[in-house]
């Protein structure tokens, strides 16, 4: 059975309880740390924004050829929330959140995964071009 | 019941199949489309970052004060998948989709909602401190 072409993508949502406060609090540190995972997952990053609010709280993305990276950190909660989505098969979400988990030091770890752009629907829907109906999903894109 | 107190954010997943080719593979409309639908669901947008890729395909993502939207388009299969996460009361996230159905011309919407951060395990993990354990989570913040 070939599994390789359900999906378009993987996207992993993590929830990360007990974190240590000082950590998910500093948003140079929080930034870098995001950065690194994608690294660890074999993505390349492209570009990426951080934002530190007032009185709590970072929140980020990461944007990779492979698609994305976001956290949202509640310290006063000791709390951070990921999602790393990815398409191709060179990247591997989890361990990104395998990087995460140790990073910032989470008490507990929570994660689902689900695929996204089903390639079934995605041949029913597309709409009817000169020879270029996407008979064939190719999961591996060069970008994005 | 009071349903409110159950978990931080709310975070809709959007799948959006036979998508109008000429719009998903422009980049600043699709930057456009996302603000828009921030602004449509009550957020408040902070930063975002559009990448194109070449030859196919924008990334993105919109920073707001109450979370965030991002956005993967694969024009060469007439689909875009987005996510909509968003905290506190104010900001609706469906309205987003349903915001974007329109605006890409979706052929087919499917949309699932996950809860994250759910108050429970924050209260179970957190740190303790001194007067300071989240016995009470707020789900207003004013930012974040």
């Amino acid at each position: 059975m070939d599994l390789k072409n359900l999906a378009l993508g993987r996207h992993v949502l993590i929830e990360y309880y007990g974190c240590t406060t000082e950590i998910i609090e500093n948003n140079g540190l929080i930034e870098q740390y995001m950065r690194e995972a994608a690294d660890h997952a074999g993505a390349r990053v492209v570009e990426s924004v951080f934002h530190h609010f007032n009185p709590y709280g970072v929140s980020g993305a990461v944007i990779i050829a492979e698609s994305h990276l976001t956290i949202h950190t509640w310290p006063e909660y000791d709390f951070a929330s990921v999602d790393v989505y990815t398409c191709g098969d060179e990247v591997d979400p989890s361990k990104a959140a395998d990087y995460l988990s140790v990073k910032l030091q989470a008490k507990k770890t929570e994660l689902m995964e689900i695929p996204r752009g089903i390639a079934g629907k995605i041949k029913q829907f597309a709409n009817q071009r000169d020879n270029k109906k996407p008979e064939k999903i190719e999961m591996e894109k060069s970008e994005g």
